[in-house]
């Protein structure tokens, strides 16, 4: 058989790994337009701060993993049309039209950013590819303040890192508050508390009208304001990549994702979709969602191969778990946040904790918040939101388990973890102290 | 209503605080044969080794809290007997008999130390209460070596408290490897390199004949030879202290620890039980065991403190998580080993995978080994073991979660994770990297 990738980042490349592995004779080839092949896309603002040296070190796999493992990838070249009939793709490469003969395909084509019509923003820099970062660090260079447009996580991730190069930083958020689409705003209050401590000016409730270009900056006017800058950064999402799809009549979802069943095929049989195009199912409420984490595009893509290759995996209803490193704040996020669920039609309780990460007594406790939420009419957990300053991507992974586990608050408020004064203390704040503060809640408004 | 509550450490305190909870009026006294009431016996270690300062830092509640809560402390107060028909307790305080009514009681009677019956031990150093743990920071300002007989996690611990005091150590252990209640031999001995390259001797396999107290030093004598130590200290183990609830009749257990059920009640109605000297039951084979530790003890009081108090809880099985922090290394398991699993009659497959615990190319990642164990039949999961750098605590405690939930390799294959470069890979080690081993295995195997 002969497996067509479009696309060689995170869920393309699992997909070709999963393949090989569950066929080692199929002919796999791989399309992608960039010059480069799967490098960490998440690992982007960590070079443009320096702390990855090297944007070379992102790349994940050295051209001979290729050789070993048999793929055929094609850079600089663009899928153009499929032609479902004849099974052929069209693709492109210096100019050049080509046909390649498929058995079955994999879209993982990822996501196009998606700019706010501003007058102005067309000229602000982004960051999605190897080149974009580069891009971004040689201005930076020349540049000794910065706007970021966005107060989602790239909009964040990219404030700290050029933070970290010593530029002056305002971020501007359209919604009245940072990482919408990841926390309930009294979370995302704590978390705009401790950037604005280490310097990053926060402007949320404020709309980009226009950007002015001058000698060396730029004036940005906002709905709120103006301000000058050197450096102006979208930051502002990303939207499903699905337009050839769309032309080769795939079903699109509601999400905007390409619709798929939970073997990730598409409403046509041979052709399988996976990575930030595909549409996936919410965990919690078994609805239609993109869930545009590396995560999801390393697992969708393997399912996506295996299925492609004649084997059986099912890609799981997804969570959307996320963490992210800002400075010394890590804040995390799993499940439904109290707002997302109330919108969804569930009846929630939650609760919020702050406390310590281990022994008071112990020298080096950090701080941590936690809120959890449940759904009311069962008390199951739906949603675990933390910030703190270690261990919590695992506290996320604990909670995640905990909604997958379909446990309840009065599961979660005895649950047994384990202690050592160094590591942790008895009583879990994200856990145990927040489950107890929703049972004193249930208690008060019964009495 | 009246509830008295023997014992004033992590079980006993929680036992009185849910009591108080539960009912603002009753009248709750504790009785504590120690001078010192509710510190952090597992901080015990870590006062020694003066990472925390002052053993006084260990006390978790001021005496304020006890007025606050309305709590009489009895400390050096021994109960001597129980007398069920009329409802008193029989105590000791300065050589004089008292005797005190009680409606409800909790014993939270805690362990003895178990002492190899080896000539010249009695004469050994031992931990369990602040004034050991004074004694042996005394003594061991005054030595310059050590030999730690038995290689459970506080004999561990007490190696490198030592250790870093300066003190050249020897530790001793029966069994053919360290930390036997915890771990499989493989994971013990990759735990184990790890404390030799930190300079602890190691001897394994080895018991002790006698030891003779020489001048200075004592000459130790085991079954492999033998050696000098200025210092030695046995961690051979703790056994439930159940005398009490003997004499009084009350129904022991098979694992010897006081029989209760669910709620905690003991074969007598109004007497209850928390804490080491009770009997709980194992979450994957249902069967009766001991949970001596600190995470048990403050669920199970509180589980006890609430019933004792008219309200109603129970206390969930036990995985028996626990982890330990031994100079850098964290060692954390919960469930069953392969070896306990195989003992109860279960048929197990195992994977173990190391690995780094972030992005490779992120600065400052970190090794990790873990060990799953899953049950062959259904393959649910029913263990793990972890030893690395960092984040063991809450990768113990996502597995826990796992293993309530009744997750299978398959689950967890895919499991969904949160990723960022700077705190996670995409394919977690402990989680997906360990199952994908086992399905590899049993690919294997039917081929």
């Amino acid at each position: 058989v002969r497996i067509g990738i479009i696309g060689c980042n995170a869920a393309g490349i699992s997909a070709a790994s999963a393949a090989r592995k569950n066929d080692r004779k199929a002919e796999i080839f791989l399309v992608e337009s960039e010059e480069v092949a799967a490098y960490s896309r998440c690992g982007l603002p960590h070079a443009i701060s320096g702390e990855v040296t090297d944007f070379a070190n992102l790349i994940v796999f050295p051209r001979s993993y290729y050789k070993l493992m048999r793929l055929d990838l094609r850079l600089r070249t663009t899928a153009k049309s499929i032609d479902l009939k004849e099974k052929r793709l069209v693709v492109e490469y210096e100019g050049k039209e080509e046909c390649l003969q498929f058995d079955r395909l994999v879209l993982a084509t990822g996501s196009n950013l998606f700019s706010p019509p501003a007058r102005g923003m067309e000229l602000a820099y982004h960051l999605r590819t190897i080149a974009d970062g580069k891009g971004i660090c040689a201005a930076a260079e020349a540049s000794s303040s910065a706007v970021i447009v966005g107060g989602g996580l790239i909009g964040l991730e990219m404030a700290v890192a050029l933070r970290q190069k010593g530029l002056k930083i305002s971020l501007v958020e359209m919604l009245p508050q940072i990482a919408p689409n990841m926390l309930d705003s009294d979370m995302a209050q704590i978390l705009q508390g401790r950037l604005e401590q280490r310097d990053i000016e926060i402007l949320t409730g404020s709309t980009i009208q226009y950007v002015q270009r001058e000698a060396k900056s730029s004036n940005i006017v906002l709905s709120t304001g103006s301000m000058k800058a050197d450096l102006v950064i979208a930051a502002t999402g990303i939207r499903p990549n699905t337009e050839l799809a769309r032309s080769a009549g795939l079903r699109i979802g509601e999400s905007g994702g390409i619709w798929v069943n939970p073997r990730l095929q598409t409403s046509v049989e041979d052709i399988y979709a996976a990575g930030e195009c595909v549409e996936l199912l919410n965990f919690i409420t078994g609805r239609p969602v993109l869930s545009q984490f590396g995560t999801s595009a390393v697992r969708s893509g393997r399912v996506a191969g295996t299925n492609a290759a004649g084997g059986y995996a099912t890609m799981p209803r997804v969570l959307n778990s996320a963490v992210s490193k800002l400075f010394e704040t890590q804040v995390g996020v799993t499940g439904l946040t109290e707002s997302q669920a109330e919108k969804q039609g569930l009846t929630t309780i939650s609760g919020i904790m702050g406390g310590k990460t281990k022994a008071p007594y112990y020298p080096g406790s950090k701080n941590i918040f936690a809120k959890l939420t449940f759904n009311r009419e069962n008390m199951k957990l739906v949603g675990a939101q933390i910030i703190g300053e270690e261990e919590v991507t695992q506290r996320i992974n604990m909670l995640s388990m905990a909604i997958k586990g379909g446990m309840t608050v009065w599961d979660l408020e005895l649950a047994e973890t384990c202690y050592t004064p160094p590591l942790a203390e008895p009583w879990e704040v994200s856990l145990h102290e927040a489950s107890q503060s929703v049972l004193a809640k249930m208690k008060n408004r019964k009495n």
